[in-house]
């Protein structure tokens, strides 16, 4: 098959089409749609269109629940709670977005919890979009098991990405960091199994808990933690955050984000945005300070640089997409 | 020379009459007696007696002001900052404590910050401290600059740990993690310097960016981050939380924790507690499941499990101590 050029706009509206046609609320797979749009922009292509069949799916086999109407509660100044109410993530994050925004504002500091919760796509967005807001964002999302503890052989904990968005004093972000616990995403080995490619050593064990470079033996064992147990400690912190605090499933328990079994997998997030002005004065120059003291040396790259040339790529180009894919989006409701 | 069992409290009093010799107020130097005190009763020798001449011998030449008087203010409901005035952290931290736990659970999450401080021992120590007080415990402190970023050569961040001290439903800590952002702590890299024995390959990098297990030249160099860019990642998140937004010197621009050279470090801490009941109910039950998940698996170990035994033992027995680092520590005022 041939690939064909999107515009991003484009991809956002095959993405909210594909939705609506599998059950979703005009709202609800608006959310979703912006957020598809905004990985494949970003060159994040595991987690773009290749991932909205899969969406489809799971609203038609009740994974997720397209109707849904997330419902948001402050029980303390500084906290916003949301219950998913076995939704989209996008749209339950959106609920409890300006609530949020206001409290870490007047407070100083605030923290959102969502539950009953889902993947929310990139994790770095959401971190991003706070960091624009002239908050410093700090991002906790957890996912159905896939690494076990070092030592252990049996996935207790997801690969648990927290994203830190830190504020320019110009209304954008002057970083994004956005990082699994594992030496790679899950949705790589899955794009990997899906192209019957195999993965690189190191990535993880098979079920017995030997070394394997083939993503479905990986996808049955366990993913390895980058940097052993600090690697899983990390995970640990985003688990703590994002499923035990929240209110979550555990990682452990929930159901699979691919496939159709298991009812929903009701994971969890958790965001803190902190007023840098509560706390000190001169925080963008120190960060840039900071960000100009990595990029000033030969070699070293900053994080987020990837994402930085493949957005500025595609808002000028579009985004070349496998016309495989988009009639493998369309055809279910043409 | 020979080896002297000690009691903890005896550990504690050694260092308190060291502090107050050199010229620290007796308030000052209690705080950081206790957290002597501590490290040595959880194994953590690097951060216990063996600190003490250094603690003096920075109170005598500037780098700490042992008769400071930290300033806390609240300038939000969630905000406690602190200005360590260029003293001692746990001092500061002490200051500021009683209203950074009362804001956690007023405002469901609150967050304290330092700045104008000092190395605050074993983070560990303070995450186990929030958990304590029934709060769910991020902190985060940074240090003098070790870490190239990955890709350069010229160290940017401190070997900056983070810790999160999980509270339990009966007053203690279900779970503690601590863990800096390189393979291993610069404090054991120290360590093997003083005692002449090498460091194992993949610690760190020599000036020159190449390979060395002498621990002079990985002190001239750069440590390596744990698990590649990720571990440096986690270090960048915990200096934009300890330096930037504290308003602490960046890492890169503090002068060292060991030497007389510099003056004040003037580095910073930040510390966030949230309280569980203000964003969900079962917690602790959560946690105890998930720790339960690791604990069983057979030859899986938890984050903390080491200095709970040496914890168990030195409580018991008292700590064995080289008896020329207690003439080391007493001499400079007999």
């Amino acid at each position: 098959m041939t690939d064909r050029m999107m515009t991003l706009a484009a991809i956002e509206q095959l993405c909210l089409r594909a939705l609506v046609a599998a059950g979703a609320r005009e709202d609800n797979a608006a959310a979703v749609a912006r957020s598809t749009m905004l990985a494949e922009r970003d060159g994040i292509r595991s987690h773009g269109l290749l991932y909205v069949p899969i969406y489809a799916e799971h609203i038609r086999c009740g994974k997720v629940d397209g109707m849904a109407r997330p419902v948001v509660s402050q029980p303390r100044p500084g906290a916003v709670v949301v219950d998913a109410a076995t939704g989209f993530a996008h749209p339950a994050i959106d609920a409890g977005w300006s609530g949020f925004i206001a409290a870490a504002r007047e407070n100083g500091v605030a923290a959102m919890t969502v539950f009953n919760s889902y993947n929310c796509g990139v994790l770095g967005h959401h971190a991003e979009r706070i960091a624009e807001a002239g908050l410093l964002g700090l991002c906790t999302t957890h996912a159905p098991a896939s690494i076990a503890p070092p030592g252990g052989r049996v996935p207790v904990i997801g690969t648990n990405p927290f994203a830190l968005g830190v504020p320019d004093d110009a209304g954008g972000a002057a970083l994004i960091l956005d990082q699994s616990a594992s030496v790679v995403a899950k949705s790589e080995i899955l794009l990997r199994s899906r192209e019957g490619r195999p993965i690189e050593p190191g990535w993880a064990i098979d079920a017995s808990g030997a070394p394997t470079t083939d993503p479905a033996a990986a996808l049955k064992g366990s993913m390895l933690p980058a940097g052993g147990h600090k690697g899983f400690g990390a995970g640990l912190l985003v688990e703590i955050l994002a499923s035990c605090l929240s209110g979550a499933a555990l990682s452990k328990d929930a159901s699979p984000f691919s496939g159709t079994l298991g009812g929903p997998p009701k994971t969890g997030q958790c965001f803190i945005a902190f007023d840098p002005s509560a706390f000190s004065e001169g925080f963008a120059h120190r960060v840039s300070n900071l960000v100009e003291a990595i990029a000033a040396q030969d070699g070293a790259r900053l994080p987020g640089g990837r994402r930085q040339a493949a957005r500025r790529r595609t808002e000028r180009e579009g985004v070349s997409v496998d016309a495989a894919l988009i009639e493998r989006i369309e055809s279910p409701y043409r």
